[in-house]
């Protein structure tokens, strides 16, 4: 339950573990993560590419000292629109005893603010057809379902 | 008609008013886009953002020295996946007098292998869910559309 402020961020790489929690705690997640003590290699590596690319930020919400949901942003630059920025958020998770108390929107009004400042003219992700929750969530943050998301695994 | 061999290669600064002409020529594209001599500032800035990334290939395809075809392939390194790669790809567009005769997929193969050769796990994409051809065309390259593409306008 919240009780206090809650504060966005970018990601220090001691909140990795806290990080990968948060993605392998989920159906989806859980297939593909590896959440295990020391982490995997790959995913320190992973962060330090992120943490040196100014395109990348990823953010987390802390709470009272704990991290408790995080996401990242990602900007594109792009030819079309007239060589417009876009933002893309990816890996949004807010921790399962906090969520329904509006940290996931606040967490996602904060990024949005941010591609705004950086001069994005739009802000684009995707997420499983079977994610109807989010679906609705991302509606109310005024994202319109306009695309088909396709992935092609290449391994 | 395609009569030749085509080749794929990354973009330079020549081929822009090319690549840029084939994304206004479509019922979204000419809203957005101003395919104008000399082309808007905005263009060439992106263009040389790209350029400098490693993690972003402008690509085209060539015709007996005529700039037929483009996409934009993007690597994005990500905490999900234990930290893999991701490709994505963005702005797909094949000139329309060449059409119907394998040259996008032909293209698309050729980023596929790209990416596969990076190391990338996943290749994704978004297509406009009125753009039924472009949906059967990703299938058919083994894509699935297992997610909602959402977006927010900023401007």
């Amino acid at each position: 339950m919240k009780t206090g402020a809650v504060v966005f961020r970018l990601a220090k790489r001691d909140d990795l573990p806290a990080i990968v929690r948060m993605l392998a705690d989920d159906d989806l997640g859980s297939q593909r993560e590896r959440y295990v003590e020391p982490l995997p290699k790959s995913y320190t590596t992973a962060f330090d590419q992120i943490e040196r690319d100014s395109n990348h930020e990823l953010i987390v919400a802390e709470l009272n000292g704990n991290v408790i949901g995080t996401l990242h942003l990602m900007f594109l630059p792009s030819i079309s629109f007239q060589g417009g920025l876009r933002a893309q958020v990816e890996s949004v998770r807010v921790d399962k005893p906090y969520q329904g108390q509006g940290i996931g929107s606040d967490m996602m009004r904060w990024a949005l603010d941010r591609a705004q400042g950086r001069g994005a003219h739009i802000v684009q992700l995707t997420t499983h057809q079977s994610r109807a929750e989010a679906h609705r969530f991302y509606e109310r943050l005024g994202f319109k379902g306009t695309h088909l998301g396709m992935k092609l695994n290449l391994k």
